[in-house]
């Protein structure tokens, strides 16, 4: 039910990745009624794999987040996160209020042992053409201690390395500068934790502006910075197609070769598409839990479930466990 | 002699801005030998109104900043923040080293009395063609009070009703989320003392992706977030310009059509320009001090001469003391 169109958008990316995935099964939760309106021409292979969990109930995005727990329980997203909890669902999947399905979650599914604080893992694009790099913190803890920046470098490497075939995966810090003395004590403190580890290669301090450099797989950060980061970027982006658009209405010319033009404006809004980095994973609970955007677009909210889809298929949220037991 | 490129860059900024700007001296700070060797085709005009401070000392960019006060008193950069303390001049502006030209500063000028902690104030492209935005710190203070950011939106504020026309200044803080109850702490006590000023119109919270939208004037930050997000800026402008370039290799046709694009691209790159918006004023100390990216161009280190100009004409430390003193 989540995010700015709701089922308009969420129901037809379930649809297209049922027909995708052949032995896949998605429960929709939410408001029966709405859901079905999205629903037509189902074939009967879609229809066998597609349950419905009634609840009329929606925690919209302008609660309070910590009040799901006390008169949110009866809402779509506490249930979603119920059924992975009971063991009914391997993944839950919302473009809800980020904050309260953080908080179901965590309630709900509890850390995996070891973790102190789960995080929320984004993708970001890298300067290789389909490259990318996954960044976390991005807005599950305002502050982290030294400890937890380097728990979320183990998870993020563990998650990269399972994802994708990038072994040892290259680990960063999100930092003001790449000297050993600059930025906070706790990144300095997990700095010297990371440089000890040998199960990835720790590539030290990257600054704001080499994050899109493709210089590490794992971009590490409290949730705050995070946050400002990967919204900073996406407001960039916003910017400058906006000027393309602003400067081809400047000259009649321009707008003759506009049209000339699509396919290659088409060419990099693509390469830029926000929804082929949508998608973000709370990872540290015992559970495999995927954010997407809440202005995604049914391509958005397909990359999201896929997302979920590959965790599922390694079993992340154990493959971190084992390695937070050594 | 700071920055990547040093006198070969600094030096052809300074002799346009003399020829620029009548009745303005500069005293170039620096290795008089390796200066002269820049100086060719000297006007009587621009000769009459250029002095050289020789010393060989650089304090190089790798150099960790605090060694300056004790080590480094003969550098170029001490000697021009010195030139400033005792009034021979109005301003300095610096390419080098960004935290010890602020130690320095610091060290020499003495905070405006009242004035709890000094900024570095940096200016963002905000959406309106031309337009711009103020942020800060970017840099100077890792973390900061609800009282001390309550002090940068004051200071920004003034300086942006002083240089622009702009009255009543919208000012705004930067947070992870648009309601009340988000971010840390101190972000939310410094957004009810701002709420309770009259000065200029307290906008609220934005988030990262709002910051170029052109919705407040000064936005207020601590000094780690703030150099995260202007890097994070200047990294996705960087990996547009790329995505461009590569776009326009992958297909012949556009190859063809990147020769009558060239005047289109050039003013996409026009506007995205580093250079447009180079010059980091540090404000709240008793002198105008300017720092200039370090891998700024020669209209860049030209803009960062004329913010100091500016800033000398409306004598905005003068304003800001005036201010502190209510």
């Amino acid at each position: 039910m989540g995010g700015d169109s709701g089922p308009s958008v969420t129901v037809p990316a379930c649809l297209s990745i049922l027909r995708r995935h052949l032995t896949v099964r998605l429960l929709l939760v939410g408001d029966e009624s709405r859901i079905k309106s999205c629903l037509n021409d189902l074939s009967a292979s879609v229809h066998a794999r597609l349950e419905i969990l009634h609840t009329p109930v929606v925690f919209s995005n302008e609660s309070r987040p910590d009040t799901i727990l006390r008169n949110g329980r009866d809402s779509s997203l506490f249930l979603a996160v119920e059924q992975v909890r009971s063991g009914y669902a391997h993944a839950c999947i919302s473009a809800g209020n980020t904050g309260a399905l953080m908080l179901t979650a965590r309630h709900l599914l509890k850390n995996i042992p070891g973790v102190e604080k789960p995080a929320i893992m984004a993708m970001l694009p890298a300067s290789r053409a389909g490259g990318f790099a996954y960044l976390l913190d991005v807005g599950a803890n305002l502050e982290c201690t030294a400890n937890q920046l380097f728990q979320f470098a183990m998870m993020g490497s563990v998650l990269v390395t399972s994802l994708t075939d990038k072994s040892p995966a290259r680990v960063a810090l999100l930092n003001i500068g790449a000297e050993a003395h600059k930025g906070k004590q706790e990144i300095r403190d997990a700095s010297l934790l990371l440089a000890d580890c040998k199960e990835f290669e720790y590539v030290g301090f990257i600054e704001g502006n080499q994050i899109f450099d493709g210089l590490a797989d794992v971009i590490v950060c409290d949730g705050f910075t995070g946050n400002i980061t990967i919204k900073t970027s996406a407001g960039a982006v916003k910017v400058i197609q906006n000027l393309i658009h602003q400067s081809i209405r400047k000259r009649w010319y321009y707008r003759v070769f506009a049209f000339w033009m699509k396919p290659f404006l088409r060419d990099v809004r693509r390469a830029l598409k926000p929804s082929r980095y949508n998608g973000a994973t709370l990872i540290g609970v015992q559970g495999v839990i995927v954010k997407s955007h809440g202005n995604s677009d049914k391509a958005g909210f397909e990359q999201a479930i896929e997302h979920a889809l590959r965790q599922i298929a390694f079993d992340v949220p154990n493959l971190i466990a084992t390695r937070m037991q050594k």
